[in-house]
């Protein structure tokens, strides 16, 4: 029997309708769909997938981290195994992934352990940086402008340094990093330039210029987008 | 009479499938769709869009320049003003832009001319960014990493400082800059870990090492990813 084959299925930020005519096919057609479970992404996954579900599919949680930064070895190994046997046994798999499978998502360490053991077939899924950008009415770059994406859990003088090398940035996962965010924004006179976009098409989305932003910490589905000259357009 | 809505639509990379149930049900509402002439990009979003359009539509090219660093303020304005006159007989303009409106598109200057003067909405596109990525089978960006989207149009040593400056990188329109950006990524010794991405999604669609190109110069729809340490997972 030929195995199945892996489908990493990106299905956008949030909104039902930002998901792919290819990602809706590949969904009707799958075997079996496996999401993360432990994190608030896998269950908004599931309900944006949901519709397009063959009504004989096989729902597979997987239990994954939420957080980045912790290690999950043996989750992701008994993952990977839970996926594979089903491979085997000439099912597709498609697992999904909110956003682009393939920019910070959990799918990294899935495709790290299978690629290259399995056939893998990645469908690319509307980021959270095109559709935060979108909400807020803020083009990201143009012409000739660099454009930096960096997570805000990275060092205060790292992430000055990036917005110092280049033209525009969107910083992602700002949550309780926002109060480091805004001096590093403050010290590089920024802050009149940038945007917080939080929860992109999810209830309670909203979009704050820094510069009237109270709050100490926002969603860690937050978003800062800043470009140097205030507008990606010369 | 109410005046018509602009959207500004992304309709993908190329391959007709990365469209969005979104775009797609703007296509088949709008009263006007409108795609820019004089460059390779217009044809094909229109080709993408064709088949979601309205029997009634009226399609209205744009004609604007290919070359994202030439001047062409006359035919943006006479772009804007023919839109203009479509959103005050109260019909819809649907905009169709390749990839994603916001990133590096030449809807940038249609929406610099008309933001505050009409109303607005923007559609996320699919990025070749991520439709690269997914072609070659190549994550982006894991974890902490920072990842920079940087024009190949840059100068030597501002790629090198990019390069250097994030763990990961994508060089897009890399057409006749290819040497350039070759002898950057070799005198980073990134070379190894780089590779190029050609027309993905289109006809004639390629992904190489880039230690195994050869050529002097690849298309204008070229990107070149790099990863510090080869792969985006830790």
């Amino acid at each position: 029997m030929m195995n199945g084959r892996l489908y990493g299925v990106g299905v956008g930020p949030g909104d039902p309708e930002l998901l792919t005519l290819k990602a809706a096919r590949i969904l009707r057609r799958a075997a079996v769909v496996a999401y993360p479970t432990g994190e608030d992404g896998g269950a908004m996954a599931l309900g944006i997938a949901d519709p397009h579900l063959a009504a004989g599919v096989l729902r597979l949680p997987l239990p994954l981290a939420f957080d980045p930064q912790a290690s999950n070895e043996a989750a992701y190994d008994g993952a990977a195994a839970a996926i594979t046997a089903h491979l085997e046994a000439g099912r597709d798999v498609a697992v999904l992934c909110l956003g682009d499978p393939f920019m910070y998502g959990s799918f990294l360490y899935l495709f790290a352990r299978l690629a290259g053991r399995v056939e893998i077939e990645v469908i690319p899924g509307i980021s959270s940086l095109t559709a935060c950008a979108a909400l807020a009415g803020r083009p990201l770059a143009a012409r000739g402008d660099s454009l930096v994406v960096v997570p805000a859990t990275r060092r205060e003088d790292d992430l000055m340094r990036l917005l110092f090398a280049t033209e525009a940035a969107a910083i992602i996962k700002v949550g309780r990093h926002l109060a480091k965010v805004r001096r590093a924004l403050d010290r590089l006179g920024l802050t009149e330039q940038a945007v917080c976009v939080e929860r992109a098409g999810l209830d309670g989305q909203r979009v704050v210029p820094m510069n009237e932003l109270t709050e100490d910490s926002v969603s860690y589905f937050a978003m800062i987008l800043v470009h140097r000259r205030g507008r990606a357009w010369s």
